[in-house]
């Protein structure tokens, strides 16, 4: 009986960023909402001609391998990012961060401070507007209680840098320390410190409800095999060669303009928006190039703030940049998990109960509040009863937040290196075990916007029920784990565990299967585009680029819609003031919404051309193109006669004859009632040296289903960055905290110990995989990929190393401590 | 029997700024042309839903006198202008150029400075692209020939500016002095200078044909009253605030950006695109402030290219910045004129045939091909036998150009002390006689586009044939004259001349009229607007805002269509990554050409808006609002029930129910076959000092009929600034040249006399009327303002000092040596 949902709380789901993402995660915990919103957005969805959204099919340009626009620049040094941004009369920023964990400020003076010459306004708790970011606890941009070391306590704003970190150096503030704990079990557990006050406890509920399938207890009751095991997951730290930064500007009392390494312009602008009570319109956020985002970007967080409140006070612009230590210990991190386990499988391997439990970090404020390390959990595999719950507690360690996915890479590490312990208790080769427990049915019909809207019945736009086409629209699993365990060469060179040493090398060889719903289609999806009288194209698209080659895959997606060579156009982006809203550049969402969009606004254009060239012209009455529109089509630049393509005329010709540019708009909804899906395979081979310890990546495979690439090369790109991160998550990263003062130890490169090239196998054995399904809801195919190949690695290489030494390290990282601990182990 | 018009040469003249300007100047000499293009431009006119053009009229918003967007940021120095532009490793330019007015360089050594420490690149004729700039003679970015004293020579690009300079003092040339001239009348004679080369000759016909309509010869002969005189002008420079400049950045070898202050971003874009054989869409040009254009900007002209042939060839940004000797030297100017007139009357004043002949100097290179002087005159009055010819001839006064307008004010100063003449010989009343002879007819019928398709005859879109509906939508001519005649008390305070003598004070009343085109719709005319969750609008117009409160015009026209309050919108524009088009902010056109795009993408997204809030929604199929999206309306933020006003729902909860951002398009064509001029009137009185030929300027008043005013504030902002121009051109300025080595002998601040608020009536004395007989052509009746008010003031001003001392000046400017030869001849 499916509950009722009402148009108030669909609009209310559909506001929501975390109901997307986390109910397309687990779409049957979530059905019933799914199908209202489903059947919302399906009642909205613009109207594009029919017969052109069907024949939008890939020609020259998608599928064309492209460079990154962005990357002479880049490699040159010509690249503009927000830290590069001077104006006139700027000031700059230095902070104060907390040496405590916890405290309260009993008193501050920044009197010294505030006369030294040439410091232009200090801020503290006391003269910032009090307005909530967030929580629990409750975060201010500027709070009288710290949650952790580092945490921001003072802003000094000065003629130059020197001048400002001078100042800083003479503020004085007297703390009351207040007991801290960064261990998530130790802060759930009772006596811990109260870190919300007022006896709240640490423990934090999940967004969404524990979800159940089946009858968990009873299934695992009768299996013949069972497992359980408990994984754990370090604190990370993003650690993007751009540092937090801003530059505010305000012109006049109530526009605001501030530049920003963000991955959300549109975002920062409504958060800015909010905190200085202005109409999102009289807010600009730019963001020129930026240095890497993966997931602490998506917000302009408290940077953006200072910046904005004292150049505010000041009324001149304001730089705030992030020091390296400040920004390890003050951006959000990658959090800590611990997961507990039991599963139960029948003889032949086929899972027939799961249960997982997981507590996140959440550390000292939740920047995303769903602690939701489980939320890929469920997707992967066929298990018909299952039970998952999900706690987040809140330490001292900083906030926690997105890396590169949310919660999937911990997540999948638990999961993948469980699974390899449950197929040997099962007796069945890794790879076997994937292929018959993942999750495969596919319901990928045709069906194109235009024709979905008979899902409705017949009952009109809006009539009818609609019926669920789950599970997903298309599903590469299988083929991703065929041709990873083809290319690594898997059934030659699997064996038992600690079968293969020689000397004092130990070989292993191990894999991991993922899926999650990052790479799938969120709302809002809204594009732009124009195209001048010579033809050539701007595409004006929503996502904010950060390096990941966003914005020539929106130029591709363009140029093919609309029909020009690739050459002609070009992608604009980065500027709230101008352009579309396609959410952030997170959830590996940008290629199929942001490219939906763009799609939309091609067929938009295209439809206006094809009807310009149809239409009869004075004095003579004649077209351009005999035939109706429906009749022409474009490609390479023209409009040409379909039946005759010899008969064309040139798209800038077109465009002249209107007398000046031709633009489109798009706005897409989902077209259907689908379930979207992305999936990955890794393969890792290493040699273990039984004296040090040291673990040496041999090859690595990775294997994506991407839908349809429509940039190999910058699918290619993203799987090979994605990859790269994860080695450093396997095999030595950490952001550790002194156990006593609770301060991060590790907070620069020289402390952080980031995987170089030389950590990485040999080019030849580092290889990436397409795998191609297509995909009947994503724009040509396509599904993202920007995160999805972060999760395989890790679990990869530690099930690679179960394989070479017998024993199991089931909490990252892989250090040569622990491998030397499970040497001794395997020894005994 | 019309002329067969092509749709090819259609197209040809669409494409041409020039012909749209000056056919519909002189519509009767163009009348074939202007039918054809006209018929062409309705035929292609996108079908707005009729009913919503219809009632878009003014509510709350248009007609609200709103401060300028822009003013407290100029004013304090916030503004952001492209001079202010700093990025990393940016490099300084520096300009050589030419101590003579006509030469040919015979060598030119660069070793020195080239050897100079910090000097990254010397450019010179021999290293740049060999691009035409157009011409005659033929412009290049750098030539072997110089035209002017001061023209460009060499460019040097240096760590810093001082490095440049000095490296400028190190290049040594050779110059083969050629033979000059700066006379326009004298560069006509035979033996003049041959400034083409070649024998081609200095005169330069009008691009379009001599105008000649009735039978002026025999008319002259047959009238009772006769006069004839010759009139001059001289040479005026702009002197910007802001001097010419440009910033360039590559990025990688085919992504040029530009920040440059220029009155035309999408022009500059085009221009440069063609330099460097790139798409359109690869040349970003971004205008943030600018510090005035007035005609001066409409290009890149040289330093846009110096800049970006700098960047590329040292890979580094480059800013080039004239100083003000330069750029007096180097900016286009206001172009000196001789004009000769005869007329004649009859006894009663009413003038019965009328003839000019115009030399225009074009200066060295003729920004604008056409010597247009002419063009202003054959519109304001009603003249049945008229013969206009119009010259212009090359010399080697620097580049000539507009100077806010083309050449009305000019030929404006001509007309009126020559109409002013023709009265006092036919015995009447200035004031009489303007009335008496103006031309008034008017066809307004309420005409908006969607009725005018009925135009073409019910013979389908493009069938029938057109009646033109000449001569005007509107005419507010009596009304400025009548209303300014009042305000100044001309009845009371007109004497004959030199008939209120007391002492040595002579007291003097003028009056001038005045019609043009400007403010009239060119195309192209495109815009955008989106709208957020939040139900704040941004407006992304296709003007560049030059200061002239273009901005905050269009974001009241959106505001005001799509129905959201004023403070809830805000416009985007400068950057043409993103912007739409409407051709360049000169002309007067923003106001109608951009108003009319801003208008139709209003109704697009206010459309689609009301379609959403008509729409089913699921679950239970029921709309936000009840009946069709034709039964509701917008305003306040709100869409409401026409039929019941309190059945409503905020905007932002409708776009919010989408999903995203909303957003709209609008391309406008030219809806009927107009008839669109501007009018204005201008009152001076005025006291001269016999003993020292001082002319105080006692009161102005200025009347503009502007059709109706959207920002009242903004209007009367435009007028004070234009006519205040025209005190300088009346009273003093100007641009002279040595007679021997022809280089200009006032180039900068010190010696280049501009008018200061001393110079200006008393407050109370200096008003503006704005007349609004509203027009059924521009966006809620509004035609445009930039520059019909600098035309009146210095034939007014000349016609006061007239009647003050009973001897005509005719030649500008009136100085004091001038009026006291005056004094010297009334006194013998």
């Amino acid at each position: 009986m499916p509950k009722k949902i009402s148009t108030k709380r669909v609009l209310e789901l559909l506001a929501d960023p975390e109901f997307q993402l986390i109910a397309s995660e687990s779409p049957w915990a979530f059905q019933d909402e799914l199908d209202a919103v489903n059947a919302y957005l399906i009642a909205i969805t613009p109207k594009t001609p029919a017969h052109l959204r069907a024949a939008a099919k890939p020609t020259s340009i998608v599928g064309r391998s492209v460079p990154r626009l962005g990357d002479p620049a880049r490699l040159t040094g010509q690249a503009i990012f927000s830290s590069d941004v001077q104006l006139p009369g700027m000031l700059y920023a230095a902070v104060l961060g907390s040496p405590h964990a916890h405290a309260t400020i009993e008193s501050i003076d920044t009197s010294a401070a505030e006369a030294l010459p040439g410091v232009r306004a200090v801020i503290t708790y006391k003269n910032v507007p009090k307005v909530s970011l967030g929580g629990p606890p409750p975060q201010y941009i500027l709070g009288q209680e710290v949650h952790f070391a580092g945490e921001e306590v003072a802003v000094v704003a000065a003629d130059d840098i020197h001048t400002a970190r001078d100042a800083i150096a003479l503020i004085t503030v007297q703390y009351k320390v207040l007991p801290s704990v960064t261990d998530p079990e130790a802060a759930l557990a009772s006596g811990a410190p109260d870190l919300q006050g007022g006896g709240k406890g640490n423990k934090l509920a999940a967004s969404y409800p524990l979800t159940k399938r089946g009858s968990y207890d009873s299934a695992y009751a009768a299996a013949p095999v069972t497992v359980e095991g408990r994984y754990t997951t370090q604190t990370l730290q993003h650690a993007t060669l751009e540092p937090r930064n801003a530059v505010a500007h305000w012109e006049g009392p109530d526009q605001l303009t501030v530049y920003a390494g963000t991955q959300y312009i549109m975002g920062v602008r409504a958060e800015l928006a909010t905190t200085f009570k202005l109409p999102r319109s009289h807010v600009r956020v730019i963001a020129p190039h930026v240095g890497g985002g993966f997931g602490d970007k998506s917000s302009s967080a408290r940077h953006g703030r200072f910046a904005a409140v004292l150049a505010q006070m000041t009324q001149r612009p304001v730089k705030v940049e992030y020091t390296r230590p400040a920004n390890f210990k003050a951006a959000t991190h990658r959090y800590a998990t611990v997961v507990d386990f039991k599963a139960g499988a029948d003889r032949s391997g086929k899972i027939s109960a799961y249960r997982a439990e997981a507590i996140s970090d959440s550390g000292a404020y939740s920047a995303f509040s769903l602690t939701d390390v489980m939320v890929s959990i469920a997707r992967l595999y066929h298990v018909d009863n299952a039970y998952f719950q999900q706690l987040g507690t809140l330490t001292n360690r900083g906030p926690s937040g997105f890396q590169r996915c949310v919660g999937n890479p911990q997540g999948t590490f638990a999961q993948e290196v469980f699974m390899d312990e449950l197929a040997e208790k099962a007796g069945v080769d890794p790879l076997a075990f994937r292929l018959m427990n993942v999750e495969t049915k596919v319901n990928q019909d045709a069906a194109m916007p235009a024709d979905l809207e008979n899902a409705f019945g017949g009952a009109g736009e809006a009539g009818g029920a609609v019926q669920r086409k789950l599970p997903w629209a298309s599903c590469g699993i299988v083929e991703c784990l065929q041709k990873g365990a083809q290319s690594i060469g898997w059934t030659q060179k699997w064996h038992k565990p600690a079968a293969a040493i020689k000397g004092n090398k130990a070989h292993g060889i191990g894999l991991s299967a993922h899926a999650c719903a990052h790479g799938s289609m969120t709302m809002p999806m809204t594009a732009m585009m124009k195209i001048d009288q010579d033809g050539s194209l701007d595409v004006i698209q929503p996502t904010t680029d950060i390096g990941g080659g966003q914005s020539t895959t929106m130029m591709m997606i363009g140029a093919e819609t609309v029909g020009v060579d690739l050459e002609e156009a070009h992608p604009s982006w980065g500027d709230s003031a101008f352009t579309p809203d396609s959410s952030g550049t997170n959830g590996s969402r940008q290629t199929i919404s942001a490219g939906s969009a763009v799609l939309e606004a091609g067929l938009d254009l295209k439809w206006q051309i094809l009807q310009q060239a149809a239409r009869p012209l004075p004095p003579k009455n004649a077209p351009m193109l005999p035939g109706k529109p429906e009749d022409l089509d474009t490609g390479g630049g023209f409009v040409f006669v379909k039946a005759d393509p010899s008969k064309k005329v040139r798209i800038a010709d077109v465009v002249a004859s209107t007398g000046g540019p031709m633009m489109g708009r798009g706005a897409h909804t989902i077209p259907r009632n689908y379930g979207m899906s992305t999936f990955a395979a890794g393969f890792a081979e290493v040699e273990v040296d039984l004296d040090t310890g040291e673990v040496t990546l041999l090859s690595y495979v990775g294997a994506n289903d991407v839908g349809k690439a429509v940039n190999p090369l910058g699918v290619e790109q993203q799987m090979d960055g994605a990859i790269s991160m994860s080695f450093g998550m396997a095999l030595g990263e950490e952001m550790k905290f002194d156990p006593q003062q609770k301060f991060p130890v590790m907070w620069n490169w020289e402390n952080y110990a980031m995987p170089t090239t030389l950590d990485h196998p040999k080019i030849a054995d580092f290889r990436t995989i397409i795998v191609e399904p297509g995909d009947a809801v994503g724009p040509y195919g396509a599904k993202g990929v920007g995160e999805p190949p972060t999760s395989p690695p890790a679990p990869a290489i530690a099930n690679a190393v179960y394989n070479a030494i017998g024993v199991r390290i089931r909490d990252l990282p892989i250090t040569r401590d622990k491998v030397l601990a499970a040497i001794a182990q395997m020894k005994k």
